[in-house]
């Protein structure tokens, strides 16, 4: 029985990293499917996201049977809730490429001529942020997940910038106006992938020192 | 032991009801504030959210506590675990009032005269999905979270046709950028509290006949 618990929570970690480079992945090409105008790219995102979705339920389910047939505590416990909030995350995660891959779409049939504004160096620190977080979760390394909350206040300081600057583009060239709205999306879509992984890293903060820091409140560690 | 639990089971389950109460009343308020351009109200609902975000850390200790201490199964387990996908839903609905109610305090320092389009619809159309979601967990009533399930495309289908109309709005009088830029950011912030509500049916179905209803998959019941 124990054995046989240490491989599910094996298979657990295994199946959440695979969930993690899927969402990963899937921010990456939508962003370089808009910046490199590639409708291909942009629908393999939007075909795949599928697989997100099944994975999620897979690892939904086996959360469940964790939790009813092995009855957890301390550690593994919290290793159990942190893994079910990171795969809904992961899982939203997904749905922000899908919606960065539509307006991509969107984009590449357009005129190019709409500047980017602050969104290639947005989409940068965005991958990075969420790279740390499943980095961290990765190695339960509070570190790493410290750094992603670092990051958040930028995200919202160039989504501001980004949504200011592009009003101000259709305020010049009222024609750029369905581009400019596309760039107005991916931006907000960007900063809530931004917020989705701070989530995650404060799960990973969780996990590793059982301190609740959601909302910036940081509290006792937990007694059990 | 056993009284405690049943005693703390039905804590949580008040506490997620206050929860529920919570944001419900933030998104009632956030498009009354935008619809009658009350900036008291916005204010209000912008200085209430500290309010759900404790509540939400509250109900996930709640939650921690009761599977380490506990160690539940069967529908007390899938009542625990919907309970904390439910609250992390409704603080997300908070976060969604907040950046209506932002939008109604931008838009209440413009001269009104841009159409709302069709945003108070849509609004009455996602606080009703809000309510049958909530009234479906506090009954456990599968039916009701059935009937959520079938708003959402009609919501994703105003959305759309709000963000074409105010495009529009734009073209014809590009003095109105400010405020159809906000209402465009009001209708995805519906979309999205839409999107939420029909999570919290899909765990109200699952808890009610414990089928896995995501990404509108209908599955096996689950073995346990």
């Amino acid at each position: 029985m124990q054995r046989h618990f240490v491989q599910e929570l094996e298979m657990l970690k295994t199946n959440l990293v695979k969930m993690a480079s899927f969402a990963e992945q899937a921010i990456a090409d939508s962003i370089a499917a808009l910046l490199e105008r590639r409708k291909d790219i942009a629908e393999q995102v939007i075909a795949r996201d599928k697989r997100i979705n099944s994975l999620e339920i897979q690892i939904d389910d086996a959360v469940v049977d964790l939790l009813a047939l092995q009855q957890p505590v301390a550690t593994d416990l919290r290793f159990i809730l942190a893994a079910l909030k990171i795969n809904n995350d992961l899982e939203r995660i997904g749905d922000h490429a899908v919606n960065i891959a539509e307006s991509a779409l969107q984009c590449a049939k357009l005129p190019s001529g709409t500047p980017l504004t602050n969104i290639p160096e947005m989409a940068e620190i965005t991958k990075k942020m969420l790279r740390d977080a499943i980095d961290g979760f990765i190695h339960s390394n509070a570190g790493l997940g410290r750094a992603v909350l670092k990051g958040d206040d930028t995200i919202d300081d160039l989504n501001k910038k980004i949504v200011n600057d592009l009003v101000a583009v259709i305020r010049n060239e009222p024609n750029s106006i369905d581009e400019a709205l596309d760039l107005i999306r991916v931006s907000r879509n960007l900063e809530r992938v931004a917020d989705l992984a701070t989530n995650i890293a404060e799960e990973v903060i969780f996990m590793a020192e059982a301190r609740v820091v959601k909302h910036h409140v940081e509290e006792s560690p937990l007694s059990q």
